[in-house]
């Protein structure tokens, strides 16, 4: 994986050239902050690696790249404070290091830098860059709220769960390679199958993560085990045992998503009626089919097989972590 | 102040056609909700009323005046969580009706809308106009984030309360005037006039609100009386009296300032140390510099002292509302 890091570096690289400096420090600081707490920086390098496929100097690629990293810090602000969420990658978050007030204002902020981060390319590339960035932040802020509204809701659907992380993950991933597909100025066709590809990959990771929450090899994940059961998060797992399960066991599945205790009993509980429900093997097959179909797009793109070598590495690396 | 009206039922009738209808609800309609609450909407007012020194059909402005509205009202969404504020024009604010995730959250989504509300002009317009637009949300930002400053702050200097409220207030009327000019393709110093204008003009109007807070007739303007002095905001008059007092003058001052009680010998002598400086009396005078550099501004734009008029009766409703 290689090339990952070669495209890391660039967006690191990036983030020290255009650190923020200006005053007042009180909101600068904090958006300096969260883009030091590292990650993958996964979006703007598959925005790197989508350009990539059609022109070799990525230069006129790397602002919208890190445009699209600040876009997504921005929401973790933000969404930190809606979940109250006290760490985010083993640090404070922004609101707990500073407070809530700047956390709301800060992230405001980065999100204009955000946008601001296009104003470099050329007005007929501005604009449909902006169009499909502003509607892509929509899709974001919808994602977010329905998340929020299934707390609340005890029978959210397999198509409403699709629909939620298609918005909280996928649109960013599909948007980052059609902008680099964008800014290369590559066929228009091209770009649709690249945002196509990046909606199922991202799917397809999102549910990757639900599975590996419970059955990954949590030393290896490097999360808590079943962190998503004991927060009785609605994930893929929890609709699919709702939709698989008699009477009994959905009741039995109410009784423990009810109950803020966080007891072992419950973990063991859970597992044992996903595992009875064969939930694990459902979640593996539709993790399979989403990846055939964002192969299927991939496919399609008129690059050599030689430039989509990284792509399929690339899937490797986030699909196949471990299962 | 007919003319007012006219501009202003334009921006109603907008706000009605581009009435949120997209999902989730619980996103959309607290933006429905804060755009509902009435208001002069000045700001997109005086955006149509530049592009109009210009040119005659309104239509291509509408959206872009919207934009500012938009705009605006983001702002007073995400400040109402940050101040606290229950009431906003005598309703509940957003944060108090709904709650503060969704204030947040809708907050967020009022802001891209006001972007996307560009995306109608055509591209060699929408990328000044985007540029003009995101440097001023940043200046907004950076504005609140002074005024958040100041109330740790007891030394707070005449230069650095322009400069706050410059960001709070005035960059967003220059930004809406100056975009009436650029979606009107008026020349670029008439833009830059208008710019100016508005900077001078916002200032005045906001030393205008301090002055009338306390020594306005508090039936007409409205508000509480001296409510910035019960709620020890250092308004311009705090700080002309902190640069005029003798030391125990100022430290009167201070005394009162720390104190979280309302009472009426607080406002009582508060007032009276001000008038004693000379306080409104140099308030008055300030307003009047301000004006009269708007007022240099405006003389210098290529348009007939006719089609100015209007910017004469604004600037005598909003400056002489009464004093």
């Amino acid at each position: 994986m290689g090339f990952l890091k070669k495209y890391k570096n660039i967006i690191e690289a990036a983030i020290e050239e255009y650190k923020f400096t200006d005053q007042p420090a009180q909101l600068y600081e904090p958006m300096n902050y969260i883009l030091h707490l590292g990650g993958k920086r996964l979006r703007p390098v598959i925005l790197l690696m989508a350009y990539n496929l059609f022109k070799d100097d990525l230069k006129p690629a790397v602002k919208a790249a890190l445009g699209i990293e600040y876009f997504h810090n921005f929401s973790l602000m933000h969404d930190d404070i809606m979940d109250r969420a006290a760490l985010r990658r083993g640090k404070e978050t922004v609101h707990t290091k500073y407070d809530e007030n700047i956390a709301i204002l800060s992230g405001d902020a980065l999100l204009v830098k955000a946008f601001q981060m296009l104003e470099d390319l050329n007005p007929a590339l501005f604009k449909p860059c902006f169009q499909l960035f502003s509607h892509t932040a929509l899709k974001v802020c919808e994602g977010q709220q329905y998340d929020m509204n299934f707390e609340e809701q005890n029978d959210v659907s397999y198509g409403e769960y699709i629909h939620m992380i298609t918005g909280k993950t996928a649109e960013l991933c599909a948007c980052a390679l059609k902008m680099g597909a964008l800014v290369a100025e590559a066929d228009e066709e091209d770009a649709e199958n690249l945002y196509e590809f990046g909606l199922h990959l991202g799917i397809a990771f999102q549910l990757m993560d639900d599975y590996l929450d419970v059955f990954g090899d949590y030393e290896v994940v490097g999360k808590k085990h079943a962190g998503d059961i004991c927060e009785n998060k609605k994930t893929i797992l929890y609709i699919l045992a709702k939709q698989q399960g008699n009477e009994k066991q959905r009741a039995e599945l109410d009784f423990w998503f009810d109950s803020k205790e966080e007891k072992t009993e419950k973990i063991h509980t859970v597992v044992k009626l996903f595992k009875d429900l064969d939930v694990d093997k459902l979640c593996l097959e539709l993790i399979n089919d989403y990846t055939e179909q964002a192969l299927n797009c991939l496919e399609k793109i008129t690059a050599s097989e030689e430039k989509k070598q990284d792509f399929y590495e690339l899937m490797d690396y986030l699909l196949i972590r471990e299962s």
